[in-house]
């Protein structure tokens, strides 16, 4: 299983603390041998990817050029990334920047990882042929109720959706907290997880991690 | 085959202009057999619709109630309108915006015609299940450069691209304005074409939309 | 006092419905003597401006020529729209957009009414010089609690920056329902007010628009 | 006079290039007593801060909290950024989006700089009270024409403009690449200026500095 942690713009997971939080996730991946990858703000990315795997949060489809206040995917590889998310529900994009920001990212050596709503858009999605689609639906994210147990359907659904279309791993995300709610996702035909407060708003984040991938 | 006039912002689509482009749409349409509809602007929805086939050149993922200056498919239909363009390369939207509004146009009646730039993204698009889908690449609209013969590789490949996703009859668009262009895209696999400058700017719009559906 | 009623998307206030309203504004708006101008949506635009003072209730930026799904001012005012809403919190457009718009407007012969959250975005507002701005706090749209009541100094406020920057009458909007709340926005210096709700979802929107204005 | 360097995007303005650009700045602001800001992307504003004064290139109106992709203020001020840019023409956004970026800034401890088209909108922006506005007419960037030559008159009627809303230094960008543009734009009351190909694309980013401030 795959564990990406998004740090968002929560305080507990920008600056000093988004070291900390990615020195833990070094310490879980080694002990368990889980893939956990931190997702920081695009300041913090530099310093995050010293520590652990890292992904943007959002990359543009830009090239190197005339663009300010734009998400470079050559920039966040040279910033020691090895993927990015795209088109998270808080980011959202236009179809046609997303097959930009796909091929943006593969252009730069990066993984592309396409969150979206549901299986039909996940399915949308992975005909532009990312390395991973997540399946996130936006009313579970930040409640604590897993995806996996709110609506089993929509990771199975997922699942068999987007193998119709690409060959594409399937993640999903929201609501998740705790180790069953991984195993869950596992038993549905997801191939990892996206966790957001579920880490960063834990009392012991890297104890939080430890129990997702045990 | 079917022809979509798309009637854009241009002074000769606008109004009464709209009007006489609609009722010579019509009597193309009943002396040949062929199918053609116009997309005007939302202000001259109505009265196009009452003269020949009418599209919206736009429609919102939104329901009624409280939203200004959205493109309500509802409002759409009542108006007259069989079907809506979302997602013309000059009107993009963002993936689950897409989505909902194709579900907003079959939930008020309309077809769901989705455009987009290449072969990849309408297969994105047809994962959506909209009623067709058309390829128009950005670089060739208006240019009078027809895409059945600046780029034919396009259009086949939408076609066997879109066709691994869904049964979803693909149009073709962009510098399309005679009816050899038109039978050029129809041995290449699509099932109409998109056009607007070629009929609204023509000198004769009547006679440019004969010549194109004979 | 002038009375703008904005439709939206709401179902009593499209097709049918929106005509009806459009005729009661007439006759209240003779019966009174009052100004009441209806805002539609774009498809019904040229039915209601035929009954009564009409809006459009957005314009892009755009002039004639290829854009498709865009609001042109020259088309509203060709339906008979004598004026536009901009900038509506329920579709905000970028700085350099709403420059635009309020010149596309003028272009066209159509007023511009510019809305914004509060005074300080008022006052940049009226810097483009628009015909009216008109300050409706977010928060209290849709609430039935009236902006005049909930936060009178937002529109003294609003009155006395904009008034620093530009001679532009201000309306105010958000929740108003009475004509006891239309005197209190008159007496605080607003010159109008927008309504929607509480005219459009009223049992009798006519006896509502009457009761507004007098 | 203050000289602001916006990196963009761009090849040579990315990664140890930026630091590169960043220790130059360092050197001749030292030299000369001019005060230089570097604004580079978002995934290298860390390293440029701790070399000279860093600006961003964009902030989102967002807080802590659950955002993905988004810019924060507070993460750049904690990055070492003394301010950032805003509504750069590359990177637009909506009028309360912009209200909410200067909001954003100061609460972070960062000055707000904000971009615009025209005196028009830079006499709106003023409005809410940034600590800078910079007109760039959009035509003019990258051109190598500067702005205090090609459009004299717009830099003296923002100003004037300016003046009339709010106490706000204006600053004046595109095309500048020489001292003499500099000392053009002073004379027409420009506080400072925005360079970005200028340097970023000089063969010797220093010598180019060097040459505009002295």
């Amino acid at each position: 299983m795959f564990l990406l942690v998004n740090l968002k713009t929560y305080e507990s997971g920008t600056g000093a603390d988004a070291i900390e939080v990615a020195e833990a996730a070094a310490r879980v991946s080694e002990e368990t041998g889980a893939r956990i990858a931190v997702a920081p703000q695009a300041v913090d990315l530099r310093d995050v990817a010293k520590r652990c795997e890292a992904f943007g949060q959002h990359v543009d489809s830009v090239e190197y050029g005339s663009n300010t206040g734009a998400s470079l995917a050559e920039a966040a590889a040279h910033a020691g990334a090895g993927g990015t998310l795209v088109n998270h529900s808080e980011r959202r994009v236009r179809l046609h920047d997303l097959a930009g920001a796909v091929d943006a990212a593969h252009r730069a050596g990066l993984e592309a990882l396409v969150c979206a709503n549901n299986a039909e858009q996940c399915a949308a999605a992975a005909a532009l042929e990312p390395d991973y689609v997540a399946v996130e639906p936006p009313e579970l994210i930040g409640t604590g109720t897993p995806v996996s147990q709110a609506d089993p359907d929509i990771v199975r659904d997922t699942v068999e959706r987007v193998g119709d279309v690409a060959e594409v791993p399937v993640l999903c995300g929201a609501g998740i907290s705790s180790g069953d709610d991984v195993d869950a996702a596992a038993d549905l035909g997801a191939e990892g997880v996206l966790v957001a407060s579920g880490v960063v708003k834990a009392d012991d984040p890297e104890e939080a991690m430890r129990d997702l991938v045990t």
